[in-house]
């Protein structure tokens, strides 16, 4: 049973390959009623795009969206959503070569394993370009979202052992500030040494890791449902499933773990006739359901896999050790293009438990 | 569209109250033919319970399953197992002072949001009572994937800032070490300190957090699915819908951010005619799907929020702060008790996706 | 992939054999806040009760049912209502003499080819029985419907070739009439004659089937999803999964073969100023979507397969040719215990498909 | 929550609407290494291309499918198989015309109390042009069901009250005999009948219903699901999920209302060294399981609701009466294209349930 399909209620379904003739997505399940243009969808597309800064490869994709149902008169019909991007004409030459020897780090060797046949050229369906679906659909949750006065924004806090500083500012201003500089840190002295860092990476022909975090603020509390479909469940497999992703944190995180209950406990307060919360270590989730307060994601990014180096492998029509040299143009560091990805995805999880809390109560 | 359902083929469904009647699960999915018995379900439930330990609480719980359909002969038929374990009757007047003050760190306050009516004896559906299903229907799974010689053990690996060192053993030594103490680390010295600790953090009326590592051996190659039901992205899912965990790690985890490509990356070997890999920095996943090296999750576990301290909070009936004292006995910290739930739930996702791959090949 | 599972949003989960320990069911997704009683559980589960009539077998069950959890003060919260019935003892000895030699019109032979193995005693999970968790989640359906003025009956409206001439009386007369009977016919001369057929074909060693209609009144204008989930879809589904059902018709039914367009049409007229149609032999559903006239469903019922007849069969132990004689008693005609279960499957996916309609609009 | 899904393991979602850019579908859990053409998907869409003889509209479309992804070297890869047909512009100006006044039997005042808005133009998304992608899915299910012998074929038994006599064929036959004509009746003496009825019929503006059957044969034994996902009540659903099916009947279908049990009952005979069953009346299904014999289903079509007669309906906009007329060529009787659009979802139901099977068993 393939797992191509993501969401309850508000549920896509991604197709394509990096080198077949397209990449798309169906979006089931959206409302209608809410305006929505092509410009919504080419907005958060273009933020995805490589080849704009020295964080990102000089490939060039041009990734314009065509949308083929579900509109009407500029307004969604209830109906699905059809969008999809052509792929250019590709050079598939250079994954030919290496089609019996798995790149590490890479699925090739896993995919093989799993079906017998794979469409090698490019990485087939695990390649990145597959994330230009999760980007489409969740442009069209964020317009939904946004008529509810949910933000979603993601910027990068960590790069190489760099650790940003993030300056005190609203969300919005944060992550204008990280759109701003090409690895979309907020903090722009650390974006200029991780930078040089990538520089430096770059012409030792390996790559970086990083962290980044992701907030949705104006979400009600009540979100998420128990006891599997948790928000901070479902905010973790939908991270989780983001390639390269190697860890996902709710709030605290990791460092709850050497925290007092004491500490960790965030006090409720009452402020302005409601409630509200002291402060957010829980990250807006209590039990699986949010708290009214800021949902505070953060994932672990692993080093792009594709290195300029020779790697040791195997070659699995032959037998045997090999070794592989990987060419082309790779991003030295994966989390500035994951940010309009991650945000997506976030997205997706929260459209789908806005619609799912329809039921909650007679 | 609630959330008391998990697993596609191999699919629970939990039910049940704290103080209600029963808890219980249904395990649809399950092939038929497989040799079950009662013992093979208590076994795992006593691992859960409370009252064992310095670690735990000093209630004690039955906790004696009743298996209601689906075996014949003591095999399953492939029909519905229904499993039931009956709750003693419970004192709710300590629950019912505290009705209208949300406690700190508990999901109170957002099933309230949620639902506008709860079951706030026990703490209802958000109480670790639930997680009595989640490791009977994780027994069926075990007894499953044992058939495949598939083995899953999980350990304390940290306890209020006492980091363990792991002997190296193999998994079921580890776990047999980890099982030996009440924290359940495998590090017997450092267990010793861990409840040194704990004892100290009882008596401060407060509580600490942790971390578990949780292994399965022997899973085959080819086991997950691109793209969104990826085996990591499903475990993050499983792992993360246990009350008290904010983070899940798969391999490198969180220390991935700092590493470079060229440290990262396993080199694929060739070892005894087949493909091996000579490190696990990716915890057995490449692309979501399993690479045949043991699949490695950790999870971090927030200190107990029921602390023996007076709590500030909000009176949602009269409007307005509160304070609040929690009474009765509670852990001091989760992580030795969450070993077999961690446990259960990676059971759970493997099974499934065991039986997903059924339908990858023609 | 099991099926023991129904509905999206309002969903349940049933299981149990016949002759296990008990028969059951798990409510997922009722919305919190309904008021329900074991009352609104127990009269349904009476409704389809054995050994009230001439109709049935003489054999007593009790049925009385347990709820678990799900309730509190009286109203649903939103988790999960799980419900038991348990089994008496049950003598399963004439069944372990037909073991091998699977009855004719059973699921005797198929499931042993699904599962190869079942448990066979009083048909197990094949049994008449399994439907006693569809009545009881179907009588929380109806309280859900009711509250939006949705009310459902259903009666026999042919029985061994006689059929019933439907008096001109409002849904709930018809009902009332029906269930005055032990055919549940509403037709008082018609269920006379269909009661000495029963008579005369019991005295035969042989058995009836019969037709029965499904109407739900009150359903508003726009329940059922295009283009798989159409409500007749659903509905057809939900009624052809009773066993013994063999023809599911809605509206005109199989009687539009044979119309012209201009006959079949419902023209749409204007009445106090809204929208409704002049006919209704669309049956209130048009492109899947409810049309606001009432929604009508009939059934038609195969023969009850048990019969006091010496049958051919096959011995799948020994090889060859059989004989059987099944013992003990049976209904000779399932359409009048059939009722209350076919009322709650439409129940059942109106409830669903209210609540799915709630994600329709912005 | 929508229903353009279908299926659990091979799963589809269609999408499209009439006059918008472009239908299509995504199958997804088509397992690898299936033999795959454009051809095989490109031949049954043919078949349900209108414009091809007396019984169908003289509108001509192309339907030239397009693969954008799923196949490397003409095998399936285990990833989605998305699959469109562009749409040629069309003139919607005489739908224009008709907005707010719904045409009788369709479902345009469905779809507007349901979502509020519509794209009306060519029916938008309940027109009968979404049936591309069910067909194109069915093309995909029918090669994989070939490799295990599954045949399915449909044609029609009945059109405007004529009914025909099945000549003593096999499956194929018959079907190869209902191609030859433009009603696809296997009975040529009645499809000349049939044929001048239809001229007729469009003489006088009106239209016809029919029956049409579909027989799957080489089916084993053990498919299909208890106790809610039966092979025939998936079967049910997936038959009237088609626009203009009012009735699904299974083996004797409706007739068994009137049968006696000892009538109904397939005696089980020793054949061969194996089980068989000396009669079909149960349409190969016992207990919601195949039985090894061919599958048979019947469906009820209604009469086309588009007929070039004058019509009273209402006008939504201005409230009140109104009148309506509807222009355009449109087939005076859907069943001989309904043909390979039920063929096609038998074949889904059938090769999602072979490959649930896998599961059945340890």
């Amino acid at each position: 049973m393939s797992g191509n399909t993501f969401g309850r209620i508000f549920r896509i379904t991604t197709w394509g390959e990096s080198h077949g003739r397209a990449v798309g997505v169906v979006v089931d399940g959206c409302p209608a009623g809410l305006a929505l243009s092509k410009e919504d969808i080419q907005k958060e597309l273009d933020r995805r795009k490589p080849g704009q800064s020295r964080a990102s490869t000089a490939r060039k994709e041009e990734d314009s969206v065509e949308i083929l149902s579900g509109l009407f008169q500029d307004r969604t019909t209830g109906t699905p959503i059809s969008m999809l991007v052509w792929n250019r004409d590709a050079d598939s030459s250079a994954y030919d070569k290496i089609q019996d020897t798995p790149r590490p780090g890479h699925a090739d060797y896993t995919y093989q394993m799993k079906y017998g046949i794979r469409d090698h050229r490019g990485g087939g369906r695990a390649s990145a370009r597959e994330t230009v679906g999760r980007v489409a659909a969740g442009a069209v949750a964020r317009k939904l979202l946004a008529q509810s006065g949910i933000r979603i924004a993601a910027y990068v806090t960590e790069l190489g052992g760099i650790k940003a500083k993030l300056p005190s500012l609203d969300l919005m201003s944060l992550a204008s500030q990280a759109e701003s500089n090409a690895v979309r840190c907020p903090d722009q002295a650390a974006a200029v040494r991780m930078l040089e860092r990538l520089d430096a990476i770059r012409r030792e022909g390996d790559s970086l890791g990083g962290m980044v975090e992701i907030v949705a603020e104006g979400v009600p509390a009540g979100l998420g449902e128990p006891v599997f479909d948790k928000l901070d469940a479902d905010l973790a497999k939908a991270l989780m499933s983001i390639g390269a992703v190697k860890a996902v944190e709710i709030g605290a995180g990791i460092q709850c773990a050497s925290l007092r209950g004491s500490e960790m406990n965030d006090p409720l307060i009452w402020q302005d006739g409601k409630v509200a919360f002291e402060s957010n270590r829980s990250g807006g989730i209590l039990g699986g359901i949010s708290t009214g307060e800021p949902i505070v994601c953060r994932i672990a990014v692993k080093p792009t896999p594709s290195i300029a180096r020779r790697q040791r492998t195997v070659d699995m029509a032959a037998g045997g050790a090999a070794e592989i040299e990987i060419t082309g143009r790779h991003d030295p560091a994966i989390p500035p293009r994951i940010v309009p990805v991650a945000e997506a995805m976030v997205a997706l999880v929260l459209a789908d438990h806005m619609l799912r809390q329809r039921g909650a109560m007679v």
